[in-house]
């Protein structure tokens, strides 16, 4: 906590996760963490520790990423933002650095985080999408897989989506999932679909067992009755594999309204 | 040009050039010619020597580049397209493979090349968008670059913007040079715009070159006459400096109606 010169420090982070063994730290492993926590040593001259909203995986992005971290940086907070733009490698970027108050704690403050998960159709392959989105070659049932996504708002125990990172409770609460038409922009006019979805935690792996399992409704080897009983088996054993980790992204994280900043508008 | 037996093949492919040395073999690099050659050699156990329509640059990245080749292939022609997409590295995928006139050449054949060259604007560095656009932080008038985009609309002598890849004329008819609003997809709302150009031939460079000089004009720093008067000294060093591989992309290459099918439609 600091020889009392210390501050609190947040922001927003982007990045390209395809390089990165995921957030979170790991020896020998290059990680968006292990980046950060890096480059603000380099630019503060004193050790840091950057937490973050959302411990995202292996190979997964993010576009709104929250981070905090105290530092004893005295110069202006635009200087530390681009000192750390100018040390990150080119597929981080970091965002609206600011000072918060001291209480405030990227992961155990945020209220909400909304992932959007990509997919694109058709029966060829883009290699100018394969980056940010997952090629499903097969025609979908949107509406089933609309109607099977219903049924996992509210409060419910999802241990069949994955497992709790602290091992404790698999309670969530799930305020938003659903499919939308989205524009690839990038790599022509092939037409996507996104699933958005918004909660106040989730479990390891949850969204991507979660897309990878309505997708088994779209392509109508599960009916969504099917669905709703692996909701309810609470068996983890029963999702089918997860949904791979390049479409998924970290869109944003909602906090109380002292940062509503930090809420980016995204497509 | 065979004994008897070899046909003459034609199909559209699609590559993300960030890891390769340009569209055209060079000893010792990895280029998307080469990567063609070698999947094609593979497949049919004989020496294979692609055509492509557009010998885009290191870096320049494609949806519609045209191939052709001779080939004595026998086997129906999903078998080769799909046998090829599984050779191919993943940043490169063929598709729309069929048997064409003796007489096509995908280079020689081709009435018109358009390209799109991508920008994104706004002050912060976006990580999704980078590989396949520009950042341009500084506001632009698009406005003052619509003007000067339409002088190089017809016939002239584009000496000023490359050298000719054959070391003969420099003239080119360009059919169309405009600017455009672009919805990124990928990577958030952030505003883009694209430059779209097409012509009957390019000269070496000349998209990076003449993106680069009407960015002179949209920050200001030209007027629309003094990019008239880059255009009318047909010399290359008063050009401004070339704009990034990554923003460009070969979109589609127009032949005779014999192979409308070809021309795919993009955003």
């Amino acid at each position: 906590m600091g020889d009392g010169t210390e501050r609190n420090y947040g922001g927003i982070v982007a990045y390209d996760g395809t390089a990165y063994a995921g957030f979170q730290s790991q020896p020998n492993r290059s990680t968006i963490q292990g980046q950060l926590n890096k480059a603000l040593a380099r630019l503060t001259q004193e050790p840091v520790k950057v937490i973050g909203a959302g411990r995202t995986d292996a190979g997964v992005h993010a576009t709104g990423q929250v981070i905090s971290f105290r530092s004893g940086w005295r110069h202006p907070l635009a200087d530390l933002e681009r000192g750390l733009n100018a040390l990150l490698p080119r597929d981080i970027a970091v965002w609206a650095m600011r000072c918060v108050d001291d209480g405030f704690h990227a992961r155990y403050s945020a209220r909400e985080r909304t992932y959007l998960y990509r997919i694109y159709t058709g029966d060829r392959r883009r290699p100018l999408l394969d980056r940010y989105a997952t090629h499903v070659p097969e025609p979908l049932d949107v509406e089933a897989m609309e109607a099977a996504a219903e049924c996992v708002i509210g409060r419910h125990d999802l241990a069949a989506l994955g497992q709790s990172p602290s091992g404790r409770s698999t309670v969530r609460e799930v305020s938003d999932a659903r499919w939308m038409p989205l524009e690839m922009g990038i790599g022509g006019d092939q037409a996507g679909i996104g699933f958005r979805v918004s909660a106040n935690g989730f479990l390891r792996g949850m969204v991507r067992r979660l897309v990878g399992s309505l997708l088994e409704v779209g392509r109508g080897r599960w009916s969504a009755a099917q669905f709703a009983d692996l909701i309810a088996s609470q068996d983890i054993g029963q999702a089918a594999a997860p949904a791979p980790a390049c479409g998924l992204c970290l869109q944003h994280v909602t906090y109380d309204d002292e940062i509503p900043q930090w809420r980016m508008p995204e497509g």
